[in-house]
């Protein structure tokens, strides 16, 4: 199980808004929702699953601003994958939030 | 007001567990909680403030590692800049999920 | 045709030396170089092609250090593409070079 | 000693072409030529230096594109710094050439 943590930045959108694009992107990734845990945070989309299916996914997302008419997109991954230990999203939290609360 | 989503990795710490290192980030992060907005999502750190202080925050973070003992971190940035209108973790969020929620 | 730059961490390395890590990296990169065109920086690796076929190869290169031993991986990955004309590494370098000539 | 590579992503462009601002950003870079070491890839821009001066550089050229008129500017850092022993652009690479080299 790795976890990836993803922006998709469309290039040449007019305005400096983007997040119609962010929303069509999360509809995508909706469909995904029986194979794959996802958050959407306010930078980025954290993505928990088996790594092939992570990129393909990936992939998918990335294709999206395309469908929309952008010319160019800048993603931006970040895969974090640990295999000595079951890794998940709640787990890492979990973890860091009890090294905080120890005095 | 710009918004820095941040990963600090300390590399040859021996083990892959590296929670500890997060926990001791964000003691020090917390010490800023008067002057910035942040969140921890399981893969980063979220900052919210003016950019300036963003950065002299970011570097007090990337250098706990090596206060307790690493030799090498690799951080990783990436900050989100606008100016044309009020932009906060908060409204970004509550942007998308209102496209979201759209027929 | 896409361009990637990729990073590859091993975490828990023991030492905070990882070029042995990005040698072996590029021994696999090697077996692709009539597929795709690479090149090495000091900071990441830069590979030009078809983008199905380049997150093949960013996962196969990231599997390399778990080969080794190591238990945790975390790749950055920055996927530039652009569809609307000839997107190449030379032709971005030099576009850019072209403007700084420029008086 | 320190190395930053960056890029840094103009938002609202209208076209996807972004090389005027590269050309303008690396015009700023010129001027701390005497302070720091810098190299142009096809990907990003590479900064070696003293860590405090390369994040108030990172900051000067996150600052070009809202001086010529844009509103959102998307920077991307990833910051690699090693205090074991002397840390450059050119020793890494050469450490991981030295690698490849070996039977």
């Amino acid at each position: 199980m790795a976890i990836v943590d993803i922006t998709i930045i469309p290039v040449g959108t007019e305005t400096p808004s983007v997040s119609q694009y962010v929303a069509d992107i999360h509809k995508v990734l909706e469909k995904h929702k029986d194979e794959v845990t996802y958050e959407l945070t306010p930078m980025n989309t954290l993505i928990e699953g088996e790594l092939s299916l992570l990129l393909k996914i990936v992939q998918e997302l990335h294709e999206v601003p395309f469908e929309n008419g952008i010319q160019r997109v800048c993603t931006n991954l970040r895969i974090d994958d640990r295999r000595d230990k079951k890794h998940t999203m709640a787990g890492k939290l979990k973890s860091v939030q009890a090294k905080l609360a120890e005095k």
